[in-house]
């Protein structure tokens, strides 16, 4: 008998995860509820957010409890209906988490065309990381035709998607990446004007060559001692979005905290520095995806994707994330 | 023969500034220049941005340059004139700077109504202070009624004028000052809900318990390890102002600089974080002391002033208050 297997949190980490917070588990195969659906999973994605979730700490998601599956964006084929809107073989996003089957009633649930895009695009530069990009760059960072956008986690699913909004925009696109290759192809292939890589040494002085005329916005995706420099350089009026603080998720206590000291730009260039979580602003998804997917259709947003094959490989695989091992989009390849 | 005393910047300060970091000289009093007029200075207003004048350092304005008078504003009268706006005897606020006497073109000067309020408010809850809480709370701090409202520096000219704001505007206003005097005077006089001393230990704590629905605005005037604290007890969608950082003013170097490391509540929180420079606004300054003045007449705005007489110890005022010693807005009488 077929079986599903699913991943769920067997401990909380201190620091940064080891694969012994993990268990993976087999149960039946679940059916579809009433008013509901059962679907088998394609695709898992892989995200930073993913470490708070394992946190007791509060954040603005609940926490995944001991023994509970960890939580996760997932495409996949719907294989029992019993809702008149999801039909047997069409293929849906939603938040099944990190396990190969899973039901849904239906809410957060969203068709998807796979004919128009590979289905993995939807976890990727059509789905959540694209969206994220879109909202932080556009409603908060307003980034006008001429500035300069500086973006950290440069490759990364959602950074790459930043440069390349704000190049369609009109702006100087300048990424922060973790390495020769990635910075190359940032520059080479996704068409950002420069790319400074920050394990290089001489942050300041590269960014400050790439910038010539200072940084209008700041994409935080990284947090730590980068932000410390770019805050060096921050012009008047700027303004910065945070995204993600990847460098401090791991921090196991205050004290591997980096404590921010150039906080005092923010108010002598009167910089408006912004948190944001994609899933406040479902109002604009809608025109966050239709842009994406213009941009997509017309060749100007390119992207990578980093694949594992097989559940039982997510959690090395989100360990790797965690240190920026992955190159683009993370993806666990299920079926 | 009458002469005019000034006092210039007679070297940088290293840190905390000392007396020897400026010079009164005597010089001829000037005469009222083509299209303009000579002014006799009555109040001299110090403020903690003038500490960031005296550095070379880039900061939002220009530096004072060794050997040129402090920057500062002033009320003064009239006592001579060649343009036909300004007449013998009328009162101007304006930039004249630490000395007894002046000119000016006349650009940047205003007329003040001797009549309808003492003359040192006009360089307090009527003037560049009270137009400063004004900007910072409503315009980006946008308190709604019910909403709990921090400001630190809370018995200070900018701070007071915050926390009544708040509750003219319905919500719970909270101050953070230094000392159970100024506490017992920000609640006690000024209406506040509560204080908190900051000298008293337990800052979290005690902050926790005056705002039990957590803070959603607070107006930063001090940053270093406070701001560390309130950040803790941010609300989801909160506001922070940042109008001053005045225990960082005085670091000689970036190790006496303090680190902030809740930085990621700004994230989780999805917190708005926006330096501001009332300068910036000036299409502001009409409501806003339209606003004040209303207020002050209807007895809801109150202030309280520490006075130095002469213009020889204003150094020592300033360097007081930049360490908290004065007790509401600090303010040299000159005649």
């Amino acid at each position: 008998m077929a079986m599903n297997r699913r991943i769920v949190l067997a401990s909380r980490p201190k620091g940064l995860p080891v694969p012994q917070n993990f268990r993976l588990e087999e149960v039946p195969i679940p059916s579809a509820p009433d008013g509901g659906f059962a679907v088998r999973n394609h695709w898992l994605s892989l995200d930073p957010y993913m470490r708070g979730r394992m946190d007791a700490a509060k954040s603005y998601a609940k926490s995944v409890e001991i023994g509970e599956v960890m939580e996760g964006g997932t495409i996949g084929e719907v294989i029992e209906s019993r809702n008149d809107k999801f039909k047997v073989g069409e293929f849906v996003t939603g938040r099944i988490g990190w396990q190969e089957y899973g039901t849904s009633d239906g809410v957060g649930a969203t068709k998807i065309d796979a004919s128009s895009a590979p289905l993995s695009a939807y976890l990727g530069v059509l789905g959540m990381p694209g969206v994220t990009a879109w909202v932080g760059l556009l409603d908060i960072g307003q980034p006008k035709a001429g500035e300069t956008v500086v973006v950290s986690a440069a490759s990364g699913a959602v950074g790459s998607v930043v440069g390349q909004i704000a190049k369609i925009h009109g702006a100087r696109a300048v990424g922060i990446a973790g390495g020769k290759a990635k910075c190359d192809y940032v520059v080479n292939e996704l068409g950002f004007d420069a790319c400074v890589d920050y394990k290089a040494g001489a942050l300041y002085d590269m960014l400050k060559a790439a910038c010539p005329k200072g940084i209008d916005v700041y994409f935080e995706n990284v947090g730590g001692a980068i932000t410390d420099t770019v805050l060096a350089l921050m012009n008047p009026f700027s303004r910065m979005p945070v995204c993600g603080l990847i460098s401090q998720y791991n921090a196991a206590s205050a004290d591997d905290l980096h404590g921010i000291k150039n906080i005092r730009t923010v108010l002598t260039n009167r910089i408006k520095m912004q948190g944001f979580i994609v899933s406040d602003r479902m109002e604009l998804w809608r025109p966050a995806r239709a842009d994406l997917a213009t941009w997509l259709a017309e060749g100007k947003l390119k992207y990578r994707e980093s694949v594992v094959a097989g559940l039982a490989n997510a959690p090395e695989a989100l360990i790797g994330l965690l240190q920026g091992r992955n190159f683009g989009k993370q993806l666990v390849k299920l079926v």
